[in-house]
């Protein structure tokens, strides 16, 4: 399926897969360099984290992730003007910080599966994933930090709001867990944080480590917060009618894990009729355990999501996606910067809405 | 029992509880305001932490620590010539820091009782324990860099140095759990990253934050390296030899736990026959149950202590406190500061070998 389609035609794949690459790639060293500094065992936990080493400590090439962070901080350093490559220190900061709260959220969540290997605390245990993801979090600090520059001191302190933005997601997330009743502009909240702070400050922290003023860092931190907000609707909608093929998740992966998510959370606000069946069956859902709840056939989760769709959950979801697709643009079309590099944005941007994983 | 003794007499006992109050009261409205910017629920739970209320959330007065790091802050502040009011986002930060750590290792080492109260991943669970730490901790860059001074940035740079180190430290500590022999020279690296550290960020953050230059900075960071290592040094005897009614632990708490601490570590890298009976001993306690182990009598403790301090791990211990005393001396002694100021730098260390808990 496609979740939802940009409201311009054509995206520029090749462009998105050479930033993305560039994302990977650029930054690596650094960031390979800054994770050797860590006391062992945890050099070689977070090594096996980042996918470069598997769980007997031979060499790997793992998954990464999307690198949609880091590719966005060296595209910002464009944008203010600057080289990619003054990006770099931004990109591993943000690279560092999004892995400390992946090792610790897996950890909370109890989640034993991340980019296809089983997580930290599963092969090394509870405490490591801790500690390493502490140390994560000390070292992106340390890398921005020992420039020792005015600029790398701004992108240090937007790093710190936004890190605790991401904390502050993680503990709403995890109370929304416990309640009955969350609210669509609680959900957003929780995303906005959980989502949006991070890629705000990778959208803006190369600008910023590249001499850009406030002015043009604000409008691209705002263009990162909208795209991540975008981001998270799109997931929202893929975790409930994804493609298990596309996404590697199981049919209905929200769904089974009971999340509260976007497409949920504003289907319950509607007044129809699917809207009362809907929370009348989730209030039952919740009195079950959780070996119960993993018996249900396939067709109770097909009702589930029908009924998500006809209270409007599934299109309310899309066309938020659409507004912060939308708005992302607008934020970038804010700031003067050459066109190219602009291209670059409006193709992430339009990628992050389209993408079927 | 008097573990140490310093070098020179008269310990001037009321300098010490002032700017010990001081380090507890000057900092704290600064402290809570920081900590009240947390999203629910952990701003309820570091506020248990903290000891500012009980587990049901009513206002308690608890006990929040020696305040070493918060009063060392702010007389570092004083030791470039500022007013104390200008070592406090630094005492903060320390603080901030110094808390992260403990809600982390607590749960890492299974700790169920902290200053007299239930642990935070007792009473709230793991999940907060990690959250609040996390959040406590991303709380100090915040607190610095918001100044959006040149003077924060640098000290916020140290601040990360020493919090990667404190985090080595932990994981140095882990590690040597697991092995059955530790060098001297690893238990005072050990030592020197999870005590020594921060101490010397706390001891030289007032100082940059109040206008000191690096090598002033780095001069009283030293002070406060040795100073750790001089308080750890008297913590590794009081946990094997104080008394208990004065450190609130049983007796031999240290060797209960089969800590590999500074006395038992130097003691079994003698040649003597105490120290090879020591070995053997120590190697068979190392393959019975925590459960065989709590159930030997006071005698068997007694026993291990009695060989620990015939191989001449006591006495070395203590000479090592004493070294380090001196050198923290030496090291105050090398900056240009009041001498009252100065005065309470010595009689801080004085304070902290000659303690009895």
């Amino acid at each position: 399926m496609n979740p939802v389609q940009p409201a311009h035609a054509g995206i520029d794949t090749a462009a998105v897969t050479a930033l993305l690459t560039r994302g990977r790639t650029l930054p690596q060293p650094r960031l390979r360099a800054a994770v050797a500094r860590l006391a062992p065992p945890m050099d070689t936990v977070a090594a096996y984290h980042f996918g470069w080493i598997d769980a007997e400590g031979r060499p790997a090439d793992g998954d990464g992730g999307k690198a949609v962070r880091p590719a966005l901080a060296l595209l910002s350093a464009e944008a203010a003007g600057a080289a990619p490559e003054a990006g770099i220190p931004g990109a591993v900061a943000v690279e560092l910080v999004h892995n400390f709260s992946l090792l610790h959220d897996d950890l909370m969540d109890g989640d034993e599966q991340r980019r296809h290997r089983d997580t930290v605390w599963k092969v090394h245990g509870p405490a490591q994933a801790i500690l390493v993801g502490d140390a994560l979090f000390a070292l992106a600090g340390e890398v921005l930090l020992e420039l020792g520059t005015a600029e790398a001191a701004r992108a240090a302190r937007r790093l710190s709001s936004a890190s605790r933005a991401l904390i502050d997601g993680q503990a709403q997330d995890i109370s929304y867990e416990h309640r009955e009743r969350v609210s669509v502009a609680e959900c957003l909240e929780m995303e906005g944080n959980k989502t949006g702070a991070l890629l705000a400050c990778a959208a803006s922290i190369g600008a910023v480590l590249g001499g850009a003023d406030d002015a043009a860092a604000d409008a691209l931190s705002a263009y990162g917060h909208h795209l991540g907000l975008a981001f998270q609707a799109v997931d929202d909608l893929l975790g409930i009618w994804g493609n298990p093929d596309a996404t590697g998740k199981r049919t209905w992966s929200d769904l089974r894990q009971r999340k509260k998510s976007l497409p949920v959370v504003a289907a319950l606000s509607g007044r129809g009729p699917a809207a009362r069946h809907l929370g009348e069956l989730l209030r039952k859902d919740a009195t079950k355990s959780q070996a119960e709840f993993d018996d249900f056939d396939e067709a109770e989760f097909a009702a589930r999501a029908a009924l998500v769709e006809e209270a409007g959950g599934r299109d309310w979801t899309a066309a938020e996606a659409r507004r912060q697709h939308a708005a992302a643009l607008r934020a970038v079309s804010d700031v003067d910067m050459p066109s190219a590099v602009r291209e670059r944005f409006v193709a992430l941007a339009d990628f992050v809405v389209d993408r079927r994983r």
